[in-house]
């Protein structure tokens, strides 16, 4: 994740809520991905109030700031982004992908304080808060059904700006599957499978089967040291079994 | 975004989901991304009535198919990846971050059949959910609050895998040649493995062993279809030997 005091130069700004529970996701969402800062302009008021009184009702919201106006809202931004579904309606601003916006928004949080708006669950930002800002992002949907959920809008958009463009590394790959089998290890297990098929007359009646083709079929399995070892214990207990 | 018959192949699997307003956000964001097939597994039952009959209840709700287990709800599918929120516990499979996660689903859809797998809202995945899972993915939150709201968790993966596509890094391996073997074929295999094991004394005398622990194992060998079909074999002959 990119580092904290980046994200701490954004400033979410929900425009005109209705539903508490959408406050509520916005605001579990902001705690997941690490941004605190949220406001919100004239929030349908009962709705606010049930939000912020919510059992568990996170940092986020207990600190959330309440404006009369968009302007109020972004005084102190110096890039303002809103969010929209854009149709084929006409719009003054470019609009950008998210994936890209992402990139420029990311940059200039280096620096500076940013505010990213979202509208209404109903019309999402009309012509008047879209004109306080800078440029426009949507979220790449499908041209058949672009209006995304308020909670989710937000949630995809955070995960975007915190979102790592580095390969994870050597270290996250391996954590379950722990350190792969040395080839000694596999010979091992090889040749405890062949033993194994031997015993059980499995050689001797299935024409098609041959060392080599054992032997690569083990090597195909991309096993983990671990793994290998409790494979060659339960084919010994097998064999063991297996004898008169 | 990608085309779409890739996208024609991925199962979104719900696993007792309780929220009937869960499950509409999730079928909303399914179309937002042009993914169409849900299925849900043991949904708390007035949940999801209450759902499907939701005024404009979408065409993904509509045609969700429901199923008794896990197992059946991925039977047809080539690849299970769970979700998890993972804290510090064990887990037996490799857990991937989201971002390199959906590059390998992605590549897989472009031939196979894929499940993704979600668990319910209080306890997510359990672990007999996650021992039918190739692996795992992660949405890469904050350390300190890593549990996220269903609805926009499955919004956030969806997002990931329609978005705009990146090269492969050379860290992905290809998996292993041939079709890959089908959920039921793994199952089928995992059972007999069970069987042997227990007819041998194996699972007597190995404490550590469980189901769970030789049913993720099998998961993890990245089996072919052509492989399993081997193995299968193989160990019929042993159980038939061991078989006084």
């Amino acid at each position: 994740l990119v580092k904290h005091d980046q994200f701490d130069r954004l400033r979410v700004v929900l425009v005109r809520t209705r539903n508490p529970l959408n406050i509520g996701a916005v605001a579990r969402a902001m705690s997941n991905f690490g941004f605190f800062h949220l406001r919100v302009v004239n929030p349908y008021e009962a709705a606010f109030r049930e939000a912020r009184s919510a059992v568990g009702a996170s940092e986020v919201l207990a600190s959330a700031q309440e404006y009369k106006s968009v302007a109020e809202a972004v005084a102190d931004c110096t890039l303002v982004v809103g969010t929209t579904a854009v149709g084929r309606r006409e719009l003054q601003q470019p609009v950008k992908r998210l994936e890209s916006a992402a990139q420029l928004i990311r940059k200039r949080l280096a620096s500076s304080r940013i505010a990213l708006l979202f509208g209404s669950e109903k019309i999402g930002l009309k012509n008047e808060d879209l004109s306080h800002c800078h440029w426009l992002l949507r979220i790449p949907t499908r041209e058949e059904h672009r209006s995304v959920n308020l909670g989710q809008a937000v949630a995809i958009c955070l995960y975007e700006l915190a979102r790592e463009h580095k390969p994870m590394g050597k270290a996250e790959k391996l954590q379950a599957a722990g350190e792969p089998a040395r080839a000694d290890e596999l010979e091992r297990l090889s040749t405890m499978l062949l033993n194994a098929l031997a015993t059980s007359g499995y050689l001797k009646t299935c024409s098609d089967a041959s060392e080599e083709k054992v032997r690569c079929l083990v090597r195909r399995l991309n096993l983990a040291a671990a793994d290998a070892e409790t494979l060659l214990g339960m084919l010994r207990q097998m064999l063991w079994k297996m004898k008169p």
